[in-house]
This record gives C-alpha cells, structure tokens and sequence, in this order.
C-alpha cells in the first residue's frame, strides 16, 4: 500500500493506528528488501502472512493478473479451475523459456523473480551445509531425471563416448538414469571391508583402463546410501577422474542433510574432479517430491545443462522450495541439521541396547551417518524359500502391519537383472554379505518418538517372531 | 513492494519485465485508491488475487502479525491453528470496541479499515437498490437479533414504554426478538383482501389509542414474507407513526433484493416515521448467516445502537460481506438484481402453465414480488388428521426426498402458542385462508434450471398423489 | 470411500495398497467415533488434513452442498463469493433457529454437528481445567454482550427488578452489558488491603438491604482482572446471593487458563448461589474475538438462555472453536495450561530482578496469577498534567513504539463519567492507590521470549526515561 | 462417514436429519463410484467440495497422513511448511517409481489413483475431442521435454540413427528437443502456397532417400502452429514413413482444441504412421505449465517411454489436470471447445471488417483454425533498421503498452542460428514472405471481450502508427 493509500486510510481511521500498521507494512518490505538484496535464507523464517504476501505480490506481477488484459496468445496461463489457481497462488506460467531453463519470461516477471531467488536461497543452504560449490541449478525433475539430463549433457560434449563407469549401489533408478541417456553402464562392483561394503578403487582403474577414457561419458558415483554400503570415497574417485580427464558425477541425493558428505564432496572438488552434484529436494529440504539440484564449480558446464533443457517446465517444485526455505529460514534449516545429528546418535545407542537383548548387531559402518543397518543373523530363512516359513520376511511384513515405513529388510538370496545386467543378490550391493540385515535411515524430520516407537515395536516383532 | 525493491527486481531479472509488473502493482493500487477514495462497490469486481493480496495488507497492518511484536496484554489475538489463521486470513482482534461497535481498534488498523469499508460498501449496495437513507449500521449479528438491538436502544429512549405493535406474521423470530428485548407483542391481526392478506391499518389506529402512545416503544412492520402474506403497507403505517409521534421499526429481512420494497420504504421514510430498517446480510447478499443491516434517516439513532453494544465482536460476517460486495462490484450485483427480476416472470409463466394443467391456479399476490404461493385445493387432508393420509403433507414429503429445499406447504388448521400468545392457523398469517397452499421463493441466486426442476417435480409429485 | 468404491481401486492400483489405504481410512473413521460417542478432546490433537476432512465430511452433510438440489427458499445459502465459501468450508446455515440458538437445523446437519460437538469439547476442556459444572452454552458472541443475554434473561425472569450490584472493576464493557440490558448499575466500590484491590463485601451486604433483593436482578462480579485487583471473591458473594436469593452473574472473561479462579468459583457454585459464568473463547482458547461460553449448574437457566436468542447466527466462532479444540487435543490444551503458570513464575522472577535494579516493585498481588503491576513510584508526572514532560506516559509511548502490546500504564489521577457513572480515578479500580503503575498479563499463548524481550525493553525505556 | 458414526450422528441430531445428509453423503459415493469404474470426464463437473474431500480421502490414503506412522526411510514425505502441505492437499510422494513412471506407489496408495485415473480421464478428454487413440502417458515435463523423452526412446530403439528429419517451424523449442536427446535435425523447409506456408512432402521424401531410413531416428511434424504457417500434412507425411518405416513423432502442442488437427492425426493413423503424439497439458486443458501428453496407437512403444522415465516425478502437473477435469465435466470441456470455434469465427468477422478499414488485409489460411495472420504491409520499416522509426516494431509495443499478450509481429527480416543451424528470416517459418504481418490466436478459454478490445486497440495502435 503505498503513501497516498495510507493516506487515505487515515481519513477512514485513527491517523495514529495507520502510522503503525505502515510501520508493519514497512517492515515487510524491509524483510523483502533482504531477501531482494542478499538472496539468502532469512535470519528467521517467515510468517505465512509474510509469505502469502510475497507471493501475492509476485503472482500479481505475472501477466495472466493483469487487470483488463487481452491475452491473444496460444498460451495465456488462463486457469480453468478456482482450486488450481488458488494452490498456484494464481501463477501458471511455469519457469524457463526455449533457450534456457533458469531465462526470465516475459510474461511471468513474477515467476521468474521466484526462480531466481530459489537458486539464490538453495546455493545458500548448500553454503550453509558447508558445500563449497560456486553455480547451482534447480531442476524440476526429481534426482533420477536430473542426473540423466547432466548425463545427456556430459554426452554431448563428448559425443563418442558411449561408457559411464558406475559404482554399484542397488537403487533402481541409479542404473536406468544412464540407459535413459543412452547410454551403456559398466559396473564398477563394491569390495566388502569387514562390515562396510565401499567402492572398489581398484576395479575403477582397472575398467578405465580398459575402456579407455575417450570412451567415457564420465564416472557416477553415490553418496548416499543404506548401510552397510557407506557413501563413495569421493576424494579418491575424484583424483583419479582428474588423472584420467574424465567426467565425474556424484549422485548425492539426501546427503546435503549430512555434514560428512559436504566434506567428502568438497575434498573432491579441491583434489580432483568433480563434474556435477546432484541432490534431491524432497529428501533434503522437506518438501514433496519433484525437484533437484544439479551443483558444482564447473559454471560453463552446469549453464549447458540449463541451456540443454528445451522448452518451459512446470514452477511447482520450486515453489514448495521457495516457500519451505522461506519458512524455514536460517536458524529453522539449521536447527534441523543439528537435531538429525543428534537423532543419529540417539537411535544408535538406542539400537545398541535393542540388539543386545535380541544378541544382534549394528552393522559397524560409522561413515554413513544417515542408515543403519542392524544384522539379522537368529532369523531363519526357510530352504525351500517359502515366503511363508521366512522369518526374516514375516519380520518384515509385521513392521508394515504396525505402520513402520521405510525400513529394508536385505535377505542377501535373490539374484536379478535390472536394466539387462545381472546382479547377483540384488538389494544388497555386493555379491555376497556375511548376514541377513534391516536398514533404517536417520533422515532430517524423523522424531525421537518415531525412533522410540520404532525400536519398541522391532524388538516385539522380532522377538515374537523367532 | 516499494520502488527500492523493485529497483532490486531489476537487478535479478531484465529491467523491462520488471516495469510492466510495476505497472501491475500500480494498478491494483490504483484499484485500491479508488476504493479507499471514493468508498464504493468498485465498477467491475475484484479477481480473487487482488482481494486476498488487499487482505494480506490489511492483516499486516493488525498488531498480531507485527513482526517481533511482544504482546502482554490479555488479548493477542495470538491464534493456536494454522487453519483458523489462514480462513481468518490471519486477522483475529474482531471489531468494536467497549466504546462503539464500530471504533477503530488500535490493535488492528487494518481489521478496522475492513469494518469501515464494508458499512460504506453496504450503504453503496443500498443506494444501488435504490435506498434514500444515509446511515448505516453493520452488525455481526443475524436479523433477530438485530432487531433486539434496535428494540433494546429504543426501550432506553423511552424507559416507560413496555409494548411492541407487531403486524402479524407467522414467523417466530419475528415475534421472539420483541420477548428478548423484554417487551411485550401486541399482535394486529392482518386482513385477507381476495388471496392478498395484508396490513389492518385500522386495527393498528385503534390499538394504539387503546394502549396510548406514551407506553408504545414502537411499530414493528414486515416486508419481505411468503405469500400471499404481502409486504405491509410501509407507507401508510409510516403516517400513522408519524402521527402519534411512535417510533417504527421495519423488518425488511430479505427485501433489498427487491425495487417495490425499497419504494415503500423510500415513501414511508418520507412521508412519514421509519426509525429503522433491519435486513440480513445472507439472504440478500450471498454470504454465510451471521449479520444484519440496521439503516436508516436517524444518524443519531443509529450511533446509539452501534454504542450501545457492549465490547467486540466477531469480524467474520463483515469479512464475508467485504470479500462478496469486492468480488461482485457494481456490475455484478446489479447483474444478479436484474436476473431475479427476470427470474420472477419467468418462475410465474412457468407455474401458469403448470397450475393449469392440475387444475390449481397462482394465488394473486402481485405486490408480493419475491414470493408466489399456488393453491393446493383438490388435495384432500384426512379428517381424523392422520398424516399418512394427508396428501398435503404427503406432497411435501416428496418434494423434500426430490431435494426440493424451502417450499413450504401450509394446510390452514394448526393452532398453536408461539412465545406465549396463542394463533388460530399458525403459519398462514391469518386466521382464515380460502384454500391449502404451497409456497415458493423467487430469491436472489436462484437460477433457471431450478425453477424449470421444481415445476417438473412438483407437477409429478401433485399428480402422483391426487 | 465405501466398500465398493475400495474394491474398484484395487482394479486401479495393487490391491495390496488399497488394503494398507483403507486401514489409515478406518483409523480416521475411528477416530471420528471417538470424538462422536466421547464427546471429548481427542487425546492428541487431530493433523490439518483429518480436520479438514471431517469438515469436508459435514460441509457435504449441509443442503446447500447437496448434488443437484433445489431451492426454492428465501435462504438458501447460495454463497457468490469462491473465496468465502472456502473460508466457510462450504458451508453457510449459520446455527440456531427461531426457536433455539442450539437447536438442529432441518437444512444444515453438518453444521448442526458441529454446533452440538463444539458444545462438548467446551465442556470437555472446562472439565480438564477444573471447572466442576454441568451445563455450558456456546454463543456467537464476545463476553460483553454474552453477558447482557444472561441480564436480559434473569430480567425476564424477575421483570420487577431493575438494578444490577456491580463490583467496581474499570473495563468500559463490563458497565456497559448492564445498560445494553437496559437495567441500572449500582456501584459496589473496591477496598484496598495492603497492594491489593479487592470486593467490598461490606458495601454489597450494605446496597443489596438499601435496594432490596426483590429489585435486584443479580450481582455481577469478575474473575479476571488487571493487578492490583484481584478476582473477586466469589466464594463470598455466592454465599451472600445465596442468602438473600439474588442471582449471581460471573464475568469469567479470561479466567479459564486459571486455576486458582476455577477452585474460586466451584467453592461459589459449591456453597453459595453462582448462576452463569461468562468466558471469552478468544482469551481462553486462542481464537479470533467472537464467541463466549456461557455455563453453571442451573440447566433449565441456561437452556433459557438459548431459546431466548432470536433466530440465527453466525457459525464462524463456533468452527473457529472447533477446529482449535480438535487441533489442540487435549495434551495440547493441558500442555498449554503449563506453559503459562511455568510462564508466570517465570516472567515474576525475571520482573523481581529486573524492579530491584531500578529501585520499583512488583506491586504484592498473589491472588492475581495472570496479570502483574509494576510500580512507577520514581516516575514523574507533570503537575500541570503536560503530557510531553509526562515521564509515565513517556513510558507508555516508548513501549508501544518498540512493538509492546498490551502493557497498561496507571497513572491513578483521571477522573471519568463511564455510563452516566462519574468514577475517581477511573482505570485504576479503586479511588485512591499508593503509586501509578504498569500493569502486564501472562497469559496463554505468551512465550518466554516475549517475556525477556518485555523485560529487556522495559528496563531501557524507563532508565532512559529518568 | 461409515455407518455407524452416522448412526452415532443420530443421537446428536434428529435422525430424520442424518438420513437426508446420509444420502447426500451417498451420493458423493455414487460420483466417485462412477469415477472409479467408468473412467471418464464426470458428465457434469464436480463442485468444488466435491473435489476437496475427494482429495482429502485420497490424501489419507498415503503412508506420510498414516496416524501414528513411524517413518525410518530417507523418503518419508515429511513436509516442513504448512502452506506447501495445504497448497499440495497433504500429498507428498509425487508420481512413478524407479521402474515405471505410472507404477502404483506402496506408500502412497492416493496418489498413485489420481496418477492413474488422470491418465484415463485424459484420454477421455481426447476421445470426447475426436481423436481416435489407445494409449496415453501423462508426462509431468512441458511439451518440449516431453518430445525429448520420445526421442530418447526411439534412440534406444534404433541405435544407430542420429537424424531427426524436422520439418521447420520458426519456434526454438522445437528445434532444441531434438539436440537434448543428443541426435541431429535435418531441417526440411517449407513451401509457400499462396498466403500459406506448408508443408514441404516432396523434400521430404528426397532427405529420406538421401540421407536413409535407417540413419533416421523419426520425423517430426508440427500441427498447432502461427499462422500463415499452417498444420503439417499428417496424413501424407504419415504414408510417407509408413513407406519408408520410420518412426514419426508429432508435435501436437495445442491443437487438442481443434477437430480438424484431430481428424488430420486421425487420418495419418489410419493410413500410415504415427508413432507418438506430444501435446501440452496447459495449452490444451487451462491449467498452469507443467505437463505434457504423450499418445498414440503403439502401446507397447508408450509403454517403453514411461518405463524409460528413471525415478519419481512431481505429482504437481496431474494433480492440477486431475482437479481441472473434475471440475470442467464433459458438458464444461465440450462447451470450451464449442466456445472456441464461435470464438474464432468471431475473431474473424470482426478482423474482416477492421483490415479492410485500415486496408490490410486477413492472411488467407483457412487450414489453421487456431492463429490468423494479419497484414501490416503499410507500415513502414526504416531502411538502417533503427527500430526507432519502425513503425511494425512500434505497433507492438504499442500493442504491449495496451497489455496486450500474445501477438507477434512478424519483420521477415531476420536471419537467426537457433542451435546451430543458420535461418533465413527466423520466426516467419520460411525463408521469404511477401508481407509482414502480426499474428494472434484464438485458443481455448479466450472471451469476446478480449477479441473486441484486440481489435480496437489494434485498429487504434495502427491508425496511430501511420
């Protein structure tokens, strides 16, 4: 409300009470002039107020708000549905434009000033998860999609290049990322050191060699991960990427939450070569799903990727974002780093008890601080493989009776082929592991009461079933 | 958002984008000014954005939402659900003060400016129908208890008086807020002109003489009610009040909606005495139950009542009516007028045709413009009273399992007491009517498919049960 | 989703999905029979979605919300505007009819529900704070003229009698809702014991034998107040309406986030005459100003109340209130409760040393545990009254400027005619005190950071005032 | 509500109340029973309620709205900000699984319905639109991404072939999705026919022959396109790479809305080959930006492409689709249409009339039923080319200034690389033109008020100009 609509308002009420609701009105502007300016998270969060606010006053800045426009176009952002415009906050006309999917739109300053400040506001929250990274792209793609769009990108640069050396981990999406680019995967297999599986260093030079570096799209590494499998060895992989002249992608899709990465990750960008980073916005920052950050050092490289994007795609991603990293601010987002910290070791020493009880074990992989996984050695596994007489699969399935999500019982037998390869005991990361396991995760957001309850109903389920 | 920070828009995405958006935020505080200036329904409505983004300023001018405000008062208006702030649109001081219903609060400029505008909003929408009087006041209270209010400040104006002439009409509120006030009904009987039943102006000379004027604390008259009851004759029972120097309340419910009502009033309050006019907000305007419009020529009648009510209130009535009055604008609420004028004729023809065909026919009420009343008189009501027998009640039984809501069927033989005073035919506004009938209302939002609906269930439904 | 409709998804999505789905359905359909047959706060609050689709579930119970419904009615809430039929959940039959502010209404049996469960959960959470009584009446409307229903109820019931014996305490409303009633207060002034400011038991004996019990509509005393008074003794007065037979009226307005007033009034309703107890829902549950509860021991009192109401009114206090309790669910709302005595302790001992190093006192009222004075005895006022070297009013003005809201500054030297009543020193409840002061509230809702900020901000204004 | 919650509704309400609200309740079953078996656009739209507490019950059958739930995953949906909670109806875990983008989702049971029952409405919408299809996938990427993605998947069907045989339209996107999926565009130019420009078959067949069939990864045709350029030859095109069999990917963006592109696809899938067809979801079914269609008559080839997808995909662009054809109906989306070609023929008229007045004249292109094109051959264009003194680049900001969205002037004058290849006269679709001219569309959801201030501003703008 500007000056002469205060003013105006003071010949309706007290003059007295308009001074100070235009100081309020003033301090919002204040908030916004920060975020205009820094384009970092906030000290403090927002209110909701504050940020249906802003949003307000950027959806009015979008074309399709005009008041009395004529819109002549094949694509106006007309909204059929009350309900879709009001969860829109009356924006339509998504991000991007044909040359460059971070390109202001004529049509949508509004949108586009939302999609700038959230690439600002995300590299501050790498910033303040000590990622020393200098160029960021959000993408609204989850992190599968994203990390086919750097492959296609790595490809284009390298057009004879048919190979991307990949370091086994048994996520689905991890594989079918590469045969999406069209591109062929060549599996680097983990080595197992005493209870951690870890990437196989060797075998990596070992197939560069073989294949010979011209001949590789890049090397795709994994950060985060269940145990007992612990978060590739980045700084090594990066040396020998640099060594090599290879491309080097690291799939780091919820380790922003965890500090050990950032430092593994960084090691890597300082000694090595690290190409692009890629995280996933809902594991990380809570939001639904749907998006991702492509992140790096590399500035040429990660514009081609934007550049490489064809056409316009859809702002809801960015702006559950937008909205969450206002929302959280500063202290908010940091406040959850901390508690996950602190959950980490709550549920490991509660676990410790647990297992004791049941003479079971924690898998000792103290360097993936996010997944645990607890041995499941008592349980029997029927011969004949029948799921009904499996202990361990029962065990399993009680846990899901009782609501407990997440949790991933690797029985260590089944051998499958995902994407035409053959992996022998598929889930479990390596060919062979001295025990049956469940994995649980310590992921940001999680309560101690989630832990608590957790912990209360395996021992029941587990004890009831053996 | 202020030239500062639009000049920091500039430095994030492309300066001319960032001008045709400003131009934008001009023009809805443009929008703004207009409304704030001139105090009236804007030309056309208001698009949902703009209303939300106009209340979000309002709210940021509340104390509640200062940002690092420290509130040690007893009152807050600190809100537990999230739920409620945002359907409250984060606003929650209420209106009113101990003073004055209507004073400005100095916690909440802005839920102030909303109560101001929505009065002079209201007085715009009166003119609009044609109201000449120039005082205004909005209660969030319904029409009952409105016109206790009104009862209440007039009883304090002239202690002595203990009696209400009420023109009878047969619905209960209507009598019940003369009991609250903790004044005694006096009923005047209505006579039956051909169908019309309307005002005794002679009963109500001699019951006034009979009581004496001095111990009168005023005539209350009805416009809008079913037919064939018609509205009372403003005009002349105006003179008489004017005569006897006796205050005179008008109960015009869901009259606004209606031109000939306004006339009426318009001649009484011109040629004669019309204290106060009491109408809903929810039957004339479209909004949810829950306030009133208390009007008149008497400005300092009228700040009597508004300082007569004790404390705050509840904003939410005016919040629904300042959202519905900028939604509709001008254009819009004349639009709507206009479709219930043109909805009348057509519900009227349709119900020719139809009452022919059965044998029935439109009681002549033709100074009754919102509701119609068709005569049921070839359906037999059982002697011995037996409802399974009763085709009357039978046919309304039907119409209600057809989803036909608000007719309602009157059988002309039910005594009954209603806050202590006892009526002969309770219901049908008289003692005697020619004929059993059903009664239907031409109101404001009513549409086309609806009335052709309720002429093919009704007809099938009489026909069924004759 | 009915059975039926489960079994098509299972022909849509896994089966064995659907089943885990309908599971998470029952819980809330177990839920909702909880809350249905109890009638209690849940145990733990209800998240935003299960309320909204309990809402949802009522909203579709309503008429106006029936598929392919008719109405031919004058109200059938028709709502125009999309944003305010949101806010409302899609309903808009107010509650109450002409017979009954309670009763059910044929039209709209969601919000009827709503109404009656609302009714409960109140008398739930008086329950849960200790309050030992048996009736309770939720009113859409705020404390002031909640209790002039209650007056004009006694008054119908005792037409004789016209005076009210008013415990001086100098909030405007509390005389107002008096003469709203058109009934005439008498003063009953305060004595002052030491720092405290407390009921004259004396004068009330004195005033009911001067007028006479058979002209005494009620006493009216209150609970909640600013130090130095403290809560009226109602133990006391009730013995004393017992003895005389004069109905007795307990202006609770905050009083319920109390305990020590709840055991004060349950000793009144116990051994003396307590007949209604008035309570805001807004200073009590942390709702937007609107509605208060009305309750006691004496149901057919109170069920008079309600039939007393004429017609309708707005639901939207009432849903406020609902959606809260079930958001808050009883760990919650006890949880609170905690919060402000630890708050109150607290903010005393943080006033204790803050008062000592600048030679004030916490004035010695420890019957009043929400509000606190603060003594201002080394303050200066003007003697010609010049408000620019007035250093309390200084005080005052610098604390609002720094965003404190709610603190009240006693400069104990105003006379004021309230209601055609002339008191001495009006603001300060009695007619002569020791020294001015600044009062502030713990009430709930406040957080300790408020409390330190107070505190902090208090100490800088008044030393940079002197 | 089940039945034994509305039976205990009954002891709260009259019974007879809860019967008629159980119906209603009923009937929103029945609406969705008819939803979950039949599949198709509701024969009337829902309302809005209708629609939220259908969400709400999908909402609560996914694991993350799970009372009590205990989530130990990376993944748990939890989502930090109440506002992106509320803006996302509680949903959380998007759409898709690693192996298939439509897989149904073990946690989230909701929202894999919706992910499924939108595609079937979708492909009811086309039906009802005339194209005769039987596959479809619902991408959540933009039209461009979305065609990227079909290539990628004829690339790994044919690995071999590097080349896109595409026939030019001056929009980058469309050139650009083929260089993301790392193959190579052949440009086939097109002819001019009189005021059209088309459709070049015979350059086609000689790249086929030149360049080989089996080094050509597809063709890919435009249909929704500017004016004078008109739709591709579907038909014969499609004989063409039936004859040579190659893969043929159409551009459908926006032409959804109009039969005679349909009966043209029709035809090419009939008589030849049309693998896959592209068209957005915002252009064609006004909802925001977002989502793309993919379909056609190879199921096993759609198929492969949303098995393709790696990973999750934000559920945003379905949701929206998902509520807008709820909320449109068959009867609303049928209505659009038949808006649109009155709309057109309107647009037309009023063209005719205005062009001659200012002697321009309506390009003559009765083949594009959707842009039409206008002469500006008055107008000057300064020989330096200072686009200060070029009146066509005046009229459009002119046009611009009047905020007027959506036009495009068209120089003829420019030559571009747009990714790589070098274009005469880029943005006028061909390498000459005889004329410059502006162009506008007339598509889905534009009103007659826009097109009559379209045509007097323009005539203004121009008249102005010269």
């Amino acid at each position: 409300m500007n000056q002469q609509n205060l003013k105006l308002c003071s010949e309706i009420i007290d003059d007295k009470y308009v001074k100070i609701a235009s100081n309020s009105l003033n301090a919002k502007e204040k908030l916004f002039k920060l975020l205009l300016s820094q384009r970092q998270l906030p000290e403090e969060g927002f209110d909701d107020l504050t940020i249906e606010y802003l949003l307000n006053i950027f959806a009015t800045m979008d074309t399709n708000n005009f008041v009395n426009k004529v819109g002549v176009g094949e694509r106006e952002s007309r909204i059929f549905s009350a309900l879709v415009q009001k969860r829109n906050y009356y924006m339509g006309h998504g991000i991007g434009r044909s040359g460059d999917l971070i390109a202001s739109q004529p049509k949508a300053a509004g949108s586009s000033l939302i999609a700038k400040l959230t690439k600002h506001l995300a590299k501050d929250a790498l910033k303040l998860s000590n990622y020393q990274i200098n160029e960021l792209l959000i993408v609204p793609v989850a992190t599968g999609m994203a990390i086919s769009l750097c492959l296609l990108a790595l490809k284009s640069l390298k057009p004879q290049a048919k190979y991307v050396l990949w370091l086994r981990i048994d996520q689905k999406t991890c594989l079918k990322c590469i045969q999406t680019a069209n591109l062929i995967p060549i599996v680097i297999d983990t080595v197992i050191q005493d209870h951690v599986i870890t990437t196989n260093l060797d075998m990596l030079i070992q197939k560069i060699n073989e294949i010979g570096p011209d001949n590789i799209a890049c090397v795709l590494s994994t950060t985060s991960c269940f145990a007992p499998r612990i978060p590739d060895n980045i700084g090594e992989i990066a040396k020998i990427c640099k060594q090599f002249q290879i491309y080097h992608v690291v799939n780091n899709a919820y380790g922003i939450q965890c500090n050990k990465i950032a430092n593994s990750i960084n090691l890597g960008l300082a000694q090595g070569t690290v190409s692009l980073i890629v995280s996933s916005t809902d594991k990380n920052f809570m939001v639904p799903v749907g998006g991702a950050l492509i992140y790096g050092n590399d500035k040429k490289l990660i514009k081609q990727i934007s550049e490489l994007y064809p056409g316009r795609a859809s702002a809801a991603p960015i702006l559950d974002l937008f909205i969450t990293f206002l929302s959280m601010g500063k202290s908010g987002y940091l406040q959850l780093q901390k508690e996950r910290v602190e959950n980490y070791a709550y549920f490991k020493e509660k676990l410790q008890i647990m297992t004791q009880k049941i003479s079971e074990q924690i898998l000792n992989t103290p360097k993936n601080s996010i997944s645990i996984g607890i041995s499941l050695q008592n349980l029997k596994i029927d011969q004949n493989n029948s799921e009904e007489k499996n202990q361990i699969t029962k065990l399993g399935a009680i846990l899901y009776s009782k609501k407990v999500m997440g949790s991933r019982v690797i029985t260590n037998k089944k051998n499958k082929v995902v994407c035409g390869i053959e992996f022998k005991n598929y889930g479990s990361h390596c060919d062979n592991y001295f025990t049956p396991y469940i994995t649980v995760a310590c992921a940001i957001g999680l309560t101690k009461q989630e832990i608590d309850t957790f912990v209360q109903e395996f021992e029941k389920a587990y004890t009831q079933n053996t």
